[in-house]
């Protein structure tokens, strides 16, 4: 506490992102990277960065990223902004487009960023509570508001909201921005992006750091009518005129290019999750429904918390929430490698076998 | 305009930041980036960058990266905060520590960019004008306020305040933040980070996109007591939890470690930089004062605005500022190589002949 601090900061209370640790040789299944790393041509795009022109800013208004995402998803370039990664996104969307007079509406169980953001814009807001079984009702949404936001599928459940149900919401919420987070939506969940040109308060928010494998470079966007990225892009070039530094923007572009190399990744990856729900099942474990590349999952004898804490001796990392207390008793596991996931499943059997034992004696 | 923004947006300017023209073969000495490329060792340790890791996220505080900057201006790293490029450090500092119930003090003529981060954040601020010779005068600040920010050496002037001014302003006002933005202080400025450990209100800005010639990578920092420090990173961590990617953790990392590449480059800048005075002077100019790697001068019979277009045709790109009145007639020039220094005094020696013998036609 200080008296140079302005109001705002006295009353924050800031995101806690997952652990990201020094030590080498970790199975790292805390924040949900992907265990491929990103395309060979994404990093020969990158080496080429290396040079004398870091000398000059980058393109402010990252015009050739713009014109790559929109390609992808067959929309107008003036339909892209983009950012240092989707909580710059977030960020400017939250200030730009969700701070009205009424609240802002989103699930009591979904990312916990949200709150934290509303903090920060002095945005008021009120939770939804998700149905017993942690899945969305969209008729929950039926009432006066600010703007409504949810990530599809939902974090930290991973359970995949249908397109049917998101199209059913846009037809009722007119006179509000509905954002739809799809960090996760490649792995198995159908995207709205589909809907963007029907819906001109639809807001669509992607990352590069999950399906294409770039957590490390910092790049996300948004996809929307052109009147909301208009919104974005005045809080954008209010805040920092250069966000997307020369490294990110090349190896973006060359990312959203290799279509054939992030659909193999995305394949990969499901295969390897739907053998971990098959293997955590049969050691008496409850997985949530996913469309994300982790599981939420509770085991029928042991807690969460100890779980995690036992899986952390022998080297392996997964994310344990300790509130709200509905779901405590979850883990949340990122899905690796194929090897990787052996290795969690062996831990696995050791930790729940000692557990019998400790309790018979 | 949309019924889905929020009200801040409709009330924004931008910030308009200088041409990144797309065409090549241009002399672009328009947005003060440095004429000499990073250090080899900064290239080195970016290419290491461009691997596998990249799935992964980057260390969300930076500490390595604070390290290298403590390090280099002799702090502890609880005094350093870091951002993507020095505009996004200053866009925290207005909402972490300049916003108060008394109005922000900054110079009538200074970084255009500071107004705008006002209106982003709805801060109240008031401007006091520089003398005529746009020299500062610490007197001025002498009146309540919220926080004092101003750049040194002064964007566009670049003229010089002496650190015993500042230290003199810094002795009266105790009891508000004074931010010095000293993006340009590596070329022949006093910087004021010698007087942080006695002043608990003075918070230091700089960026590596200067006098590190890295625009390209985005990185900038800020330098002071522990506690300013700790408002700026309650606001970043409720904003972005990951600013710096993986490549400018690493680049920066090496560049603040390559201390004689970086004291060379300088040395090179401030001597083209003197040159060029010379020159310009025996052409007709009146130049300022400059303790930066740019020049801010107008021709006695000439307008800027009618020079800069002539310059543009010979493709030859410098800064005109339409806005305010006073410095209508200047251009601000960055100092180049020495080969690009020679292009511009025979472009200029060309353009006022031709002025003369048009006047006479």
């Amino acid at each position: 506490m200080s008296q140079f601090w302005s109001d705002i900061v006295h009353k924050l209370t800031p995101y806690v992102p997952g652990e990201q640790p020094k030590l080498e040789n970790l199975v790292k299944l805390n924040t949900n990277e992907n265990p491929y790393g990103p395309s060979p041509k994404v990093i020969e795009a990158l080496k080429l960065e290396a040079a004398d022109s870091l000398r000059l800013y980058p393109d402010p208004n990252s015009d050739a990223l713009k014109v790559a995402i929109a390609k992808v998803h067959q929309l107008n370039v003036n339909q892209v902004f983009v950012g240092n990664g989707s909580d710059e996104v977030l960020a400017h969307v939250f200030q730009a487009l969700l701070k009205h007079s009424r609240p802002l509406l989103f699930p009591d169980i979904t990312y916990s960023f949200y709150p934290v953001y509303c903090g920060l814009y002095d945005i008021e807001y009120q939770t939804i509570p998700l149905a017993e079984d942690f899945t969305f009702n969209v008729e929950d949404y039926q009432q006066p508001n600010g703007g409504i936001i949810f990530p599809n599928p939902n974090a930290p459940t991973g359970i995949p909201l249908a397109l049917v149900d998101i199209e059913s919401l846009l037809k009722k919420n007119t006179q509000s921005v509905v954002v739809i987070d799809e960090a996760y939506v490649d792995f198995g969940t159908d995207s709205a992006v589909s809907l963007i040109n029907t819906y001109p308060n639809l807001l669509v928010v992607h990352t590069l750091s999950k399906a294409r494998s770039l957590a490390g470079l910092r790049v996300g966007y948004a996809l929307g009518h052109a009147d909301l990225i208009e919104a974005l892009i005045r809080v954008k070039d209010s805040f920092n005129s250069y966000p997307i530094d020369r490294f990110a923007s090349a190896g973006a572009i060359a990312a959203m290019q290799d279509v054939a190399y992030f659909e193999e990744t995305c394949r990969k990856v499901i295969t390897t999750r739907e053998v971990l729900i098959q293997n955590l099942t049969q050691l008496g474990f409850e997985v949530l429904p996913s469309g994300a590349n982790f599981i939420f999952a509770k085991h029928n004898a042991k807690h969460g918390a100890e779980i995690s804490a036992a899986l952390r001796e022998k080297s392996i990392i997964v994310r344990h929430f300790k509130m709200p207390s509905r779901i405590s008793d979850y883990m949340r596991i990122t899905i690796g490698t194929n090897a990787q996931t052996e290795q969690l499943v062996k831990a696995l059997k050791e930790i729940l076998n000692t557990s019998v034992v400790s309790l018979k004696a």
